[in-house]
């Protein structure tokens, strides 16, 4: 007899406080996806330690030696990262932007669904499916920028959002792709009323891009103006296209009406294929809940649906997605460990 | 006999689409209060032609002398600015914001308040009832920045954020000294774990400011974070200090969450009092509901309010508030005019 085993190489990478909890329970879910899918598939497991825990021993957040050899895996599975001990931004410079830019995660994708049986803080949310394609590796978040006369009253500090038409258009490209196997609308988000340059090189992609895609109905919408139409009429949108900063606001909104920051899951995609891409929950580390087993482990079990989903294996992606909505539909209220909620969910697979 | 009359001049400035609509009513009602007062006080009323049509007639915003003659009068009575005829950012950068810069108005004051038998989109809103103080001269909004090789698949375009140890401290100072005449609660926003540069330079301005004030809690959210308690847990906020930028979303956001943007007023204030204050709705020109009377003029009528307020008429102000509170809540959902329901909350005053 002859057997064919495919085998993924994982970078796996808890960080700090819910992470820890939240990271085995998505891996144990995907494991046993995988297992019951009865594909011939092998993940291979490589843990990365960054965090505050390292920072402190060893003032160290991620190496360039481990950037690089963070190259060889075939795609990261992440948790979260940040701790009040550690000043703020050293960790997010140092772990999260640090593999983003590096690793050319140029589309920060996240799903917002509003799933049966969960309560949305809206009260007649409607249909809530959409995506999010927030740039992942410009604008305001280059650490471009500084500060002179710093702790003084003459101060000045700066901050330059830094925008090109290569970067816009790798995620322009993307959105439309995904609105063309979607329903066909792409909503793209900025301030070009105000933020002028950028906004208008924004503007002039969409157009370009857009004429590849002329089945896709586009229109544009004011940041602010979307942050209304989040709670008004969430149901408008089918693909959203925007820049790092509003994205990233943008999309924690997304998460609260589509039901908490719990659900929420998030790719950030090297759409080019030249290095892995990774996998997390958009929540934060949560200090004040870590530690507690009280964390909701189901943004880091649908990151591995979109992890498994990103290496082809679409039945995985899918068996899970459909476990974590038979479960979501039968939440009571009662409280369960974050251990209950991963095997519960690993239970209902297959 | 001998009477002594109270001056008060004031620039009207109502622009395009619904602001000509709302404008009027913001107007009727302040005079109507101020007449049933019994203060002796007289407004002097100058009117003053912006926006899309003089654009397209003369090429001009508003001109450098309009400026200077803004100068003379005690506040601006502003309706709103903005058209798809006209490039985007021309009447925004032309009008709007060479007023906010040019007269100083470090303040963009944006109450937010679910009035009794106002819905919101929220499904448990509690009760909201904060301020928010969005600093209106740097930031994102001074037109920094540029496009180099414009148009090619090489462009670059920059937009710089410019934040003063000055500019932040005059935002922060009169935010303190709401929150110690309110609920005593401060909260600031920013994003310092991203743009640590400006964020840094507003946590120690914040730090600085409070030491002042020991009685004033201060407490610290990102600007991602504070979307996801605007639909959660708005009750939570008192005072919230923060950026132009950030401040522009959060306001657009707060006013959604507390019934609309067709209820929500503004005053972008001259702290040092070198320069007349603005006052206006925060919505905009809305020329898709433009010239049908269906615009509601609540939100300009509420500016009228805070106008009052910074000139000193205290009771007219108060007259107005509870005019229009008691307007909305017997708002049953019978479509009235722009101009019914102007004469409606006139009624009720006195
Ligand atoms: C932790 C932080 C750097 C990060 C961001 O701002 O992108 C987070 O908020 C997110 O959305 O993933
Ligand atoms: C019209 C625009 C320039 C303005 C802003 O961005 O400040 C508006 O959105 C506001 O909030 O007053």
């Amino acid at each position: 007899s002859y057997s064919v085993s495919m085998k993924f190489s994982i970078a796996v990478m808890p960080g700090d406080g819910i992470g820890n909890e939240v990271v085995p329970e998505g891996l144990k879910v995907l494991q046993r996806a995988i297992e019951l899918s009865g594909e011939p598939v092998d993940l291979e497991l490589t843990d990365y330690k960054v965090g505050a825990q390292r920072y402190h021993e060893t003032g160290e957040t991620l190496t360039d030696e481990e950037l690089e050899s963070l190259r060889g895996h075939d795609a990261i599975f992440f948790g979260a990262c940040g701790d009040p001990s550690v000043p703020s931004g050293v960790l997010e410079r140092g772990v999260i932007l640090k593999m983003r830019f590096g690793l050319g995660h140029a589309v920060n994708l996240r799903p917002s669904k509003l799933f049966a049986g969960v309560t949305s803080p809206l009260a007649d949310p409607g249909k809530i499916d959409f995506v999010v394609v927030r740039e992942g590796t410009e604008g305001s978040y280059t650490g471009s920028g500084g500060s002179v006369r710093t702790d003084t009253p003459q101060e000045v500090a700066t901050e330059v959002s830094v925008n090109t038409w290569y970067g816009v258009e790798r995620a322009v490209r993307d959105a439309f792709a995904r609105a063309q196997a979607r329903n066909k609308k792409l909503t793209y988000v900025h301030k070009h009323n105000v933020m002028v340059h950028a906004g208008h090189l924004w503007r002039r992609v969409v157009e370009k891009v857009g004429q590849e895609y002329p089945e896709v109905a586009v229109n544009y919408e004011h940041t602010d103006a979307c942050t209304i139409y989040m709670v008004t009429n969430p149901e408008r949108y089918d693909v959203i296209v925007t820049d790092n900063l509003f994205g990233d606001i943008l999309t924690d909104l997304a998460a609260a009406v589509t039901g908490g920051i719990g659900l929420a899951a998030s790719g950030n995609l090297n759409v080019e294929g030249t290095a892995p891409s990774l996998f997390e929950p958009i929540h934060g580390s949560a200090p004040d809940i870590a530690g507690q087993q009280i964390a909701d482990p189901t943004a880091s079990i649908l990151s591995g649906a979109l992890m498994a989903s990103h290496l082809g294996l679409e039945t995985v992606a899918k068996a899970i997605e459909t476990a974590v909505e038979a479960d979501l539909a039968e939440r009571d209220g009662t409280q369960r460990s974050t251990t209950e909620v991963g095997d519960a969910i690993a239970a209902r697979l297959g």
